[in-house]
């Protein structure tokens, strides 16, 4: 099967199969990409972040469904928890999405690192790019926590929501001021638990206290997405703000800053990929490791001679 | 002021701005970096890392002031929810900590990213070093969350401690499975709410059924951090794995570990930041975006070309 071609026609099975070559670094993967990147650029992506139980996956759902009941078509990658040392992404909750995998309009995939090094950001950017190649209206890219990697993989979205839910313990305050920065819409889910109204109000005053607003003021949804309660009210926020952003620039921009982005990323990692392989192939990495650990040099003067003997 | 001299002297101050040196990456970084190298290899370091709202700061606090008792001296690298943004470390709940301020004995610091692509984890790995041969015995490095970072963070460590807390939601199943392969020693905190028990025997059946497991078990504790309660027990149990990682080589072997993947970290960067800069000196970088961004040409074909141009 030509995955490119068939992928172009619609075939699921040849989406998939892109996805596990990106996500297995195989081969044709670059291939791959190299032939659907001119069909890019049609998708609209929604990242979803926040920390772990925040209910992002029923919300997720939720979103999924009530986008395809306006006819359009979706694509969902969940980033899960990493595993690096055995490789395996945890379906976990996905089970509960199973009513929607029925639907032919909604392609989901999970997808998890395989023990390369910060790889993932641009596997997704890659997931993503397949799918809206493949003719994906809306992709969701979901992913739990707020660290680095997830606001990494944020980075590909046009829109990124954070999802936050009461009574989070000590660590919300420095959650909050980290999302600050890359949520344009914010979701307070289980609103019906004690402290939503506080949380709102919290928000509200690091929003106000933020230096780096711009015209646009993240709106703050209380959501009870077990219930489909505030839904439709979050599609509305997430619709303003993708008019806003198409609207005034912002998205060009958005898009221009991810291209390279994503190229200096590919770069990195081919780089990266190909020196180790050189080291190793030439027997020098365990020669290095040995004097380093013997103390009889240091990984930075290694580094040094390492860059005069590969780089023009 | 010579800042390795002064370092090694035990001069807080310089141990302060290798720190910093380290932190924005300046130039003499790296020269620090090679002249502290033969001075390390003497601390034991202690990863410490769970999701958001485990009271993971309460717990170092009182893990540390229990150290200190036994008269050992402290460095505690703790690091923030990240603002790739705007770059600032978040102090968060680190106030808290402020009676271990006082204490000559301990040395505190707050670590974010600034921005760099991924760079969190090699420079936590070099603050370790400059405090280890600063002298301190024992260096605590705190995380928050259970991402690719963090994991990639407390791979610095000899031991990693994970705490959790009951009733942890939707997501905790994932979780779980994700640090099983990263905890050597588990801490179930705020053990006097609902849950607790349900939470061990559930951690319990996870290592029952772990097809990694070794000679070494890891022990669960129930904890009450803010109480006191638990403390002694959870410093036996890191003592003891420290014990026997040191009997039978795993100590040697991780170090190795380390200091290979220490190297390729710094090599990976410091070819990463080379290459970028060259290409934005040269305004190549501008002319790819535009041809990207036109869909004249694809991220991974400008890869391949820049690989060519710039590789021996």
């Amino acid at each position: 099967m030509d995955i490119v071609e068939e992928l172009l026609k619609g075939n699921r099975l040849a989406l998939s199969r892109a996805i596990t070559a990106i996500e297995n670094e195989y081969d044709e993967a670059m291939d791959i990409m190299k032939k659907l990147y001119p069909h890019t650029g049609h998708a609209f992506v929604l990242g979803i972040t926040g920390p772990p139980g925040a209910g992002k996956s029923t919300l997720t759902d939720k979103l999924a469904r009530a986008y395809r009941a306006q006819g359009k078509t979706v694509g969902i990658i969940a980033i899960d928890p990493t595993s690096p040392f055995t490789g395996g992404a945890i379906l976990g909750d996905r089970i509960r999405m199973n009513g929607l995998t029925m639907d032919e309009g909604v392609f989901i995939r999970s997808m998890g690192t395989r023990g390369s090094l910060g790889g993932l950001s641009h596997k997704t950017a890659d997931a993503v790019k397949a799918m809206d190649a493949f003719g994906k209206d809306i992709i969701f890219v979901e992913t739990v926590g707020v660290g680095q990697s997830e606001v990494d993989i944020v980075k590909a979205a046009d829109t990124t929501m954070v999802v936050l839910i009461p009574g989070m313990g000590d660590d919300i305050q420095a959650i909050k001021a980290g999302i600050l920065e890359i949520g344009d819409v914010f979701t307070i889910n289980k609103a019906d638990h004690d402290g939503a109204d506080k949380l709102v109000r919290e928000m509200n005053m690091m929003l106000d206290l933020d230096g780096l607003m711009t015209d646009w003021r993240p709106p703050i949804q209380k959501v009870i997405a077990s219930q489909n309660e505030g839904i439709t009210e979050t599609i509305e926020n997430i619709e303003k703000h993708f008019k806003y952003i198409s609207e005034n620039g912002i998205l060009t921009k958005r898009r221009t800053e991810r291209s390279k982005n994503e190229m200096l990323d590919v770069l990195h990692s081919n780089i990266g990929s190909y020196i180790t392989n050189k080291l190793v192939e030439t027997g020098k990495m365990d020669e290095y490791v040995e004097q380093i650990k013997a103390r009889e040099t240091d990984p930075y003067t290694v580094v040094s001679n390492v860059m005069k003997d590969m780089l023009k």
